[in-house]
This record gives structure tokens, C-alpha cells and sequence, in this order.
């Protein structure tokens, strides 16, 4: 399990500068990512005999699940965002470097980025996922994902927009579309998507655009399959298509959307819906980088691992995460934190085995049951295999993400956005801030 | 002081879209630019026999007075920015419409728009100013304005991308040109900036970037004349330049800035300081609006109004704020918050005499005093006449800023912003959000 034929360590390796201050004896581990799965291995890390470095495109961890709220107005995205070295500033083995990664050089060690190469000992690639817009005609240039920071603030921007745009549009058709919004996919990120956007229309900018008709506003939720929430039991399923229609949420099943113009969407069957908005929450797939490294991938782009996460032929590569499948004949984990953190552990664990030449141990999943919140006092929730609905279920989300979020600052930040719109029925960030 | 020669009611004529719910026969006042004077104009005339459009760009009303403090990474914009219609949504005589204008035609009194033409009976331009680069070679291309929320994220990104990349870079010389900060200008703005930036570095990153040496790290401000603060009295220049020195700002005088190009300033005299970054605070002009709308204009491109603020030969029509020069004879009034707040009473007021026939009253600015805050527990305030340094004037400034700041949950936000950062020695919103 541990190194085979391995090179010279990484420290004696071209490197992109000296390390300062690093323990130049001490092998380098290099995790590419900081969301959920790389920033938990940097920190399970933490006293291990080794140099970490970790590599990310931005400088900050995002706190995913939240992300609909700022797409909604209802969080700032500096509340759920915290600065890599803020988080692992204490760590004293921990390095970060701000860095887009290009590549992978296997048998050189070494992970090419646009600012120089980094020389490993060992690999933790936590690369995330990304949008999937499976090939839909248009979907991908007129839709909008919600993957990051910059997708939420661009469907802010969007919504924004078409209500101001609406005030000013004497055609009718032509407002009706620009009030019409469609979220694509039932699973939790749709289902909360639409459940925010509902209670944004209809609590907060119906008092905005006294001149508005109301009735002119659809949300649609568009779902392919018969049912919502496909990992939840039928029973919560139902609770939350019969919780978004007494939002006015129009939940439609069956409908496969298979082309976006950006005026209007195709359904499978011929129907069309005249929509300047399409929200795509329908599929994800692992980040696009998984897919050039020359590794073996699997279902939605991830790369085939063995049970301990490591590459097959090169032992001293671990995938985890939503870039990751474990090949060992089952069905692929679900693309969530949950499995980003318990991976995170495992890959941890083996690379400190590894260090004393042990075997690693198998990656084995303890799913903790999954949350979807719809709005004010309403949610579904599968905790543990009990079954929540309404207020309970609602608790039990708000408390299960105040924990779950990074930092005490970001918990107080939220907590007193989510208080003050709960209170007074507000979206306080309801700003247009790009055009 | 009334329309003269008037036409039909600008209700009677074309117009972007009909009004569904305002008093059509009621005289309409269009009022252009959200900022201090705008908003304050529509305010004072929500209980007038009026109909109120106002028009701006953005959605939101920006808190200019604290955008360094986004820039330095101490607020997140949405802290200092709320929706117009958020502000004034209980004013029954009140329209919001986000447009760009493009020009006004005073013969047909209307505001053309990129979102059509608004007629108008009596119009008011609070138009705000801009950055004044002053025609210096490479300053509008390569430096940073600091006038609107996409100038303050911009330096935000900045700043912090330059440390990111300060860790990355093997050579001394151009390490040092990342981590070299020009602020050119020692107005408020100058001495605010390079203050709060001051110890965004000493007492943030330097625990960021444990790898960096603080000795690398320069910060300068740059003033052409011999004195910080112009408008204070001496001895409070000279406290602000000493506790800039005290936080290792080089305060130099009879800089003047004569060329930059991104990678290095050139002063007058010949001197040449490496710096990746220069942001331009030494000056503003009325926006670029104001020089195409075929109207007299004076120092800073403002327009030329009577004292009693209307636009000579066209009674109907008055301009306040930074876009106002009121050629008296007398010196322009100062290009800040407390002039468009007092203009704008006097145009509201010259309004509603106008209503009733009776002529309008001429302005007299009533000088509050100006205040510029340095860092922690260090400000410099004149306030009627009054002198305060240190600790007394610091406190004025926070009381001053937050009573002044819109909306309730704004206070609460900044102020839990400010309280965390000065316990903790933090600044929390250090992310770089757009590449």
C-alpha cells in the first residue's frame, strides 16, 4: 500500500518556490480542493509527521447547502464563505496556495498549475462537481447552475432584474415571461430552491412592486421521474410536493425539459413555456479536471478508485469526494458532504498507515439521512432513519447547517440573517450588483 | 419661479408605460441618481400633491462615507447598500424604475432612458460624482476609483490576490512591487484608506501569511500638496499624518503622481516606486452625465444653477450634489454627503413653493464639521467648530456613521461587523470573489 518504486520525496523535487518554513524531511502531501473533503483532510492531517499543501482556484470554503439562500436574497455570500487560511491558520504543518490546476504528472509526482508545479509524496484530489447539464440543447448558455458563489449571485442578479424589467414591459406576454421562473429537478437543491424562491416572490417583492400583478408570477418545478426527493421514503415525498403547491409552486412531473432557449423552455412531449429564467438543479457530475487526468472514470465523470480510494497503479493518488467512485460493484455514492467527509477521513487515515507501511482500511459510508427545507416552519427530514416533516424537520435543518457551517462569525452572521427574515418576513440582500 | 411657457402635464404625455395607480392628474417630478440627494429629495416630498419617479441604475442606495471599509475587507457590500424600494415603501406618491439615462430633453421635458423616455413636470438631477483621474497618463487604465461597490470589491480582490500571489513568487524585487500599496491623495478618503489598509495588513494577513516577510510589505500615501485634510485645521493634519506614520504608512508630501502603468508610479521629479497596485483618491467630478445635457458647466464639470439650485432659463428643471456648482461668486461647496442632503431640502422645498406659485428659497449650506477615521481608537473630527483626535473623535465618527446609515438591519450589521473586528483583530470578508 505504500509507495512503490517511489522517486526522490517531493521536498527534493522542483518546487514552485522553497518552502520557508516546512519540514524539508517530511513527505508532501499535496490535496487539490477546499470544500468539504480536502479541507477535512488537511485537518485530519493535522498532527502527522508531514507537509501539507493545499490548492484551490479560490481563496475562501464554501459552504455549499446554503448557496440557494443567496440565490434568493436571503444571505450575503460572505456569510457562507470563510478564507482558507482563516479556517487552518493555527495548523503549523498546513500550507495553502491559491492555484487553478491544469494537470497531473502520475509518474513525475508533480501537479501542474498556472502558478508552477507543486511536487507531492502523496495526492488527495477532492476536486468537487460541477453542473450537469447532460447535453440539453441551450440549458448550459442560458440556464444558470448553482455550483458557486458566482452562479448564486447571478440568479440574484437575474431575478432581480426581470421584476424591475417587469414594471417597465407594457406587453403582457412579454411580462408574464420574464415572471415566469423555472427550476429544473426535483431533488433537495431544486426542491429548496423553489420553496425560497416562492416565499421571495410572495413575502418579500410583492410589497416591493406595489404595480406588479401577482398573478402574472409562475414558479415551476420541473421533475422528469413521478416524484420529488428521490432518496427520501415516498411519504416525505409527497409532504414536500404538497408543501411547494400550497406555496404556489407548480410541481410538474414528467416533465424532461429538452431545450432552453432563454426565452423559453421545450418539454419533452412539445409542450413550451415561455421563461427568461431557467434554474438547472437536475444533475451534477464530477469537476471537469477529473476527466483529463487520464485516469480511469465512472458513472457522471468520476474517477474509479479502490475501496481504500486510492487509484488503481498508483497507491499514492486518492480520489474522494464527488470526483470519486468506488469501483467495488455497488451503486456510486451519493454526491454530498456527508460522503466528502467520511472519505476525507478514511484517505486521511490510510496515508498515515501508509506511512508506517501498513495496508489501508476499506472506505465504508454511515449515511446519516438527508434534510430538505421548503421554507418558513416547513421541511422534510430523514434523520437516522426516522422520518420528520414540518416544524420538527425545520428545526432540525436550521440547527444541523448553524452547526455543520464553518467558523463562529459565519454561525452568528446567518443566524441573525435567518432571525431577521424569519421576524419580519425580509430578504435584506435583495441587491442587482453586477450587470 | 414657476414653469414657464409650460406644456401639458407630463402625465398627459408619452410615457414608457402608464401609471396604474398614481394620481394622474398630480405633477410628476422626475428624480435622477439614488444617492444622498435623490433619496433625500423624494423623501421630503412624500406628502406633496406630486407624483415621484425616481430613476438610477442600481437598485440599492450606496453608504459611499464607509466604502473603504469594503475595499479593506471589513464589510461585505450588502452591509452598506439597501434597495430603494426597500427605503421607500410605505410613500404611496412613490415610483422606483431602474434605468440607465441617457440624456434629457429640456424642450419636451423628458428623461430619455435605456428603458424608454419619462416626461416630467419638474426634474431633479442628483447625478453623484466620479473619480477625477485628471487626465494622468495610465491612472483611469491601471489604478482604482473608489466610487461604487464594483470599485470597492475590485481593490478587495485586489489586495488580497497580490499577498496569494506575493507567496508564489520567487523573486524579490517583483514580490515586493505585489506588496507595495499606492493611495494617492490625502483627503478623507486617502487617509481612511490607507489607514484601514494599514492594519488590514499588520494586524490581519500577517497572520494569513505566516510565510511572508511583513518587511516586504509598504504602504504609501501619496499627497501633492504639504498637508493631509485640507478642509481641518493644521494641528488635526498633523495628528492624522503621525498616526498614519504610527501604523508604518509613509505619508510623503509634494508627491504628485505623474504617470502609472501598472507595475510602477512615476512622481513628479522623476522618482519611480515599484507598485502592483495604486488606488486613486485624489480626486472627484460630477459624473460624466452631467457635461452631455447641453447645460452650462463649471469647476469639476458640475452644472451652473442659481442660488436657488435651478438651471438658468429652465426653472423646471434642478441639479444638487456633487453635480451642482451654484455660481455665486463664492467657492464650489465641497463634493460630500452634507451638501446633497441640505440641497436637496432646498429643492423640494423650491418645488412645492413652485406649486403654489411662490418663488423658491436660496440655498445656504449650514457646515457640519468633517470627520476622517484612521484605525482603531484614532480619528481626527472638527464638528461646529469644534477639534476632537483620538479616542473622543473615533467614537464621534462611529456614532456620526452609523446614525446616518439607512435601514435598521444595515446598523446592526455593521455595527456586529465593527464590534467583531475590533475584539478579535479580524477582517472577516478577506475573500477574492471574481478572478
Amino acid at each position: 500500500m505504500s509507495a512503490a518504486g517511489s522517486p526522490a520525496p517531493a521536498a527534493a523535487r522542483a518546487d514552485a518556490r522553497p518552502a520557508a518554513r516546512a519540514d524539508a524531511a517530511a513527505p508532501t502531501v499535496v490535496v487539490v480542493g477546499a470544500g468539504f473533503g480536502g479541507l477535512r483532510v488537511a485537518r485530519e492531517l493535522a498532527g502527522a509527521p508531514l507537509r501539507v499543501i493545499l490548492l484551490d482556484r479560490h481563496n475562501y470554503h464554501l459552504f455549499q447547502p446554503l448557496l440557494y439562500q443567496v440565490a434568493t436574497a436571503g444571505l450575503e455570500p460572505e456569510g457562507i464563505a470563510r478564507p482558507v487560511r482563516a479556517i487552518l491558520r493555527g495548523q503549523r504543518n498546513f500550507e495553502f496556495r491559491m492555484a487553478e490546476v491544469q494537470g497531473v504528472d502520475l509518474d513525475a509526482r508533480t501537479v501542474r498549475t498556472d502558478a508552477g508545479n507543486v511536487a507531492y509524496d502523496h495526492l488527495v484530489l477532492a476536486l468537487g462537481g460541477e453542473t450537469n447539464f447532460y447535453g440539453v440543447e441551450g440549458a448550459a448558455r442560458h440556464g444558470f447552475g448553482l455550483k458557486d458563489v458566482d452562479d448564486a449571485v447571478a440568479i440574484r442578479n437575474q431575478v432581480l432584474r426581470c421584476f424591475e424589467e417587469a414594471t417597465l414591459e407594457a406587453d403582457a406576454a412579454r411580462r408574464r415571461a420574464l415572471l415566469t421562473f423555472l427550476v429544473v429537478g426535483g431533488g433537495p437543491t431544486g426542491v429548496e430552491m423553489a420553496g425560497a424562491f416562492a416565499e421571495l416572490v410572495r413575502v418579500v417583492l410583492v410589497k416591493d412592486y406595489p404595480r406588479l400583478d401577482l398573478a402574472d408570477v409562475r414558479i415551476l418545478l420541473l421533475e422528469a421521474s413521478s416524484r420529488l426527493l428521490a432518496a427520501m421514503p415516498p411519504r416525505l415525498s409527497a409532504t414536500a410536493a404538497d408543501t411547494l403547491w400550497a406555496k404556489h409552486v407548480e410541481v410538474r412531473f414528467g416533465a424532461a425539459v429538452e431545450a432552453y432557449d432563454g426565452s423559453g423552455a421545450r418539454l419533452r412531449g412539445g409542450e413550451t413555456i415561455p421563461a427568461r429564467t431557467l434554474v438547472w438543479a437536475a444533475g451534477v457530475r464530477a469537476a471537469a479536471l477529473a476527466g483529463t487526468l487520464g485516469l480511469r472514470t465512472g458513472p457522471q465523470g468520476r474517477v474509479a478508485v479502490t475501496p481504500t480510494l486510492q487509484v488503481p497503479g498508483h497507491p499514492e493518488v486518492f480520489v474522494i469526494g464527488d470526483a470519486a467512485w468506488v469501483d467495488d460493484g455497488g451503486p456510486p455514492h451519493p454526491m454530498m458532504a456527508p460522503v466528502a467527509l467520511q472519505m476525507a477521513r478514511t484517505a486521511a487515515r490510510n496515508i498515515t498507515l501508509a506511512l508506517r507501511g501498513r495496508p489501508g482500511e476499506a472506505f465504508r459510508f454511515r449515511d446519516p439521512g438527508s434534510l430538505a427545507t421548503i421554507g418558513r416552519r416547513a421541511a422534510v427530514a430523514r434523520v437516522h432513519g426516522l422520518s420528520f416533516t414540518g416544524f420538527p424537520a425545520w428545526v432540525v435543518w436550521l440547527v444541523v447547517h448553524l452547526v455543520q457551517l464553518i467558523g463562529f462569525r459565519n454561525k452568528l452572521v446567518v443566524l441573525i440573517n435567518w432571525a431577521w427574515d424569519y421576524f419580519f418576513y425580509d430578504r435584506a440582500v435583495r441587491l442587482i450588483t453586477r450587470r
